[in-house]
């Protein structure tokens, strides 16, 4: 019988956490390690319902239904606030109410927060982790699920550098009953887009903050995107605690005066039932980022997810993406014996499925975008006087 | 050792090919039938690059850059013609110089012009492929990348039907001898786009007709989306020799009145080097359909590229989605020995990961086409005077 395959996943977020449920489908001893100490923050508030994260959920006896707001439309609003509707079923579901179904399915003993990786090094035929706090892990491989910024990539020395895509998405979670009834009257029941050149806004209504899916317990989400120059950005990023935050300004945190130029501009550009919604809502903001996928693996190191390569939400695929990507890891590592040499030909399958998957995502991310002009030169900026 | 794994494949188009050659990678016998006697229509001009075609192929000796036009930006252009660029490199082919590698890359004798399907039937561990001609290839698997009126999807008993999107793709491929120096002169190098409601302009060069990519030697493709009423269709679709053709309105076949009320169109809608590039060309037509995705296997059959699930060509991802299809069945049935049953789980794991794919990037497509306003319903609708 073959040895229990030993992986140690950097990274408590969806794509950590699914990739520790499939590797135990597999068999695998796979604790997780997740920097942040508290419950780590969304990086992604509402999530479009996706047929990977609803197999994921199917066989951890949850169900997309479970989690998810349906929504009955999808409608695009005009300036004026007319609006034209079709009908277009879909799913919402929230990072929150998938994290907490994720977290709940693994052992609580092997969920590590407060554990922030330092560096991996290959030590023979197996792979050493160590941690800030002086820890270190020996296993068969590593699975960085670690983000953007991943540290799993740096240490195994997979190149790729974060660049700003040139507009950020200013963002709002509130609870339905916050909301004036004549904004939820307008939004309700549907995916709501206005789309103007250099900025594009979309709301609808996912599960409340401990997954309630019933009416009246309900979250408003939306998403304002708009293109900010490199030279605005750190102006908007900038916040009360005097952090420098630099992938998400956390709510709570927008100075005053970004607040009114945000809602000046709302006011000038947006239809008033957005401009509305802009107001009650306790904005925070996350700059978009584009990390081109170089790799997705080296030696005992795979990377997943954001880590591996970045997607624009536009294609609303990040977390199925990271979620697709486990799935197919712990398929590719399924009839590996780690007392044997890693499964190169496997794993440069996977790597070379999910790469192809991640570029064609990425290049509808980036066409959604254009059509926006979002990111591209020549187009409208806002916010100049931050 | 194992028996020689004995397939057919149902389509002689880019997907059928690739499938054909992946499967001869591991070792396959496979032979292709393709229902058209001659050379086969192209269901699509021009192709972008992508990386599944790239990998297959440089397996097969050649290169991405070898049957590519290079492109150095891309640029959106205005009512007026003003335009605005930025840098985006970008390898533009065609279907027909993919076409030229894939098919010279197989062995003449195991392609079969001129060869109807008419049915698949599973008898006993085998399953047998009967044509029109009346012959019969009894095999192990049955592989339909027979199009969106797929045979092979129809016997294998796999439900789908397709629809008119409510939109239309006016095209042309013309010699860049023949287009006009002005014309050439803003298109030349460049991605070049217009977009309003109800209708989207994009335009590039590409090789040859004999994959020339030598400048003056190549072709300026072009593709016009318009909304266009289920009612206009028809009208639309008439064509000179009386054909009732469904697909594809081929080069020659518009009546007259089609292609002044076109022309009309375009003097109205389009910026003037773009209705000059339509008044310059030899104008073809292809409805735009969706084929929803529900299965991509039964039993002895499976089916891939459109025949499994079509998605919008927006996300330039037709051909690459088929090659990709093509390329993860080989691995998926690389280790059967065909003496032994059929490997489902394998195949099931094929199936859920290209269908995943497709679903994500059918769903790109959908909100690229949805941004511009195409195929939705409230949309401006064109050419009702037909």
């Amino acid at each position: 019988m073959a040895r229990e395959l030993h992986a140690v996943v950097a990274g408590g977020s969806i794509g950590g956490l699914a990739a520790a449920l499939a590797l135990r489908g597999i068999g695998a001893r796979v604790p997780v390690f997740e920097r942040s100490a508290g419950r780590i923050q969304a990086r992604g508030a509402g999530v479009v319902m996706q047929p990977e994260v609803e197999y994921l959920l199917e066989r951890l006896g949850s169900s997309a239904a479970a989690v998810s707001v349906p929504l009955r439309r999808r409608q695009r609003i005009d300036r004026q606030g007319k609006i034209r509707a079709y009908d277009a079923p879909q799913l919402m579901t929230s990072w929150d109410a998938l994290y907490r179904v994720l977290h709940h399915a693994l052992p609580a003993d092997t969920y590590h927060p407060g554990s922030k990786l330092v560096e991996t090094a290959e030590e023979g035929d197996s792979v050493v982790s160590r941690f800030a706090d002086g820890r270190a892990v020996t296993c068969d491989l590593v699975i960085g699920a670690d983000g953007i910024g991943s540290a799993a990539r740096v240490s195994a020395g997979i190149p790729g550098a974060a660049r700003y895509a040139g507009y950020v998405a200013w963002r709002g979670l509130e609870p339905e009953s916050s909301i004036s009834e004549r904004v939820l009257l307008t939004l309700r029941d549907a995916f709501t887009m206005y789309a103007v050149a250099g900025l594009q806004f979309l709301t609808y209504l996912v599960p409340g903050p401990n997954g309630e899916t019933e009416p009246g317990r309900r979250r408003v989400n939306w998403v304002w995107y708009m293109n900010v120059t490199p030279e605005t950005l750190p102006h908007a990023l900038a916040s009360r605690d005097g952090t420098r935050y630099r992938t998400l300004l956390p709510p709570g945190q927008l100075l005053r005066t970004t607040r009114l130029s945000l809602l000046e501009s709302a006011r000038q550009h947006l239809p008033t039932v957005l401009a509305d919604l802009v107001g009650a809502s306790n904005v925070f903001m996350q700059p978009v980022h584009d990390l081109p996928l170089t790799r997705m693996r080296a030696g005992r190191v795979a990377l997943l997810g954001d880590a591996a390569g970045t997607v624009r939400p536009h294609t609303a695929s990040g977390t199925s993406k990271a979620v697709g990507d486990a799935l197919s890891l712990a398929h590719a590592l399924k009839d590996w014996d780690p007392a044997t040499p890693l499964p190169v030909e496997q794993l440069g399958v996977w790597e070379r499925e999910r790469g192809r998957h991640l570029r064609t995502v990425a290049a509808a991310g980036t066409q959604l975008a254009e059509r926006s002009a979002l990111g591209i030169p020549h187009a409208p900026q806002f916010l100049k006087d931050l």
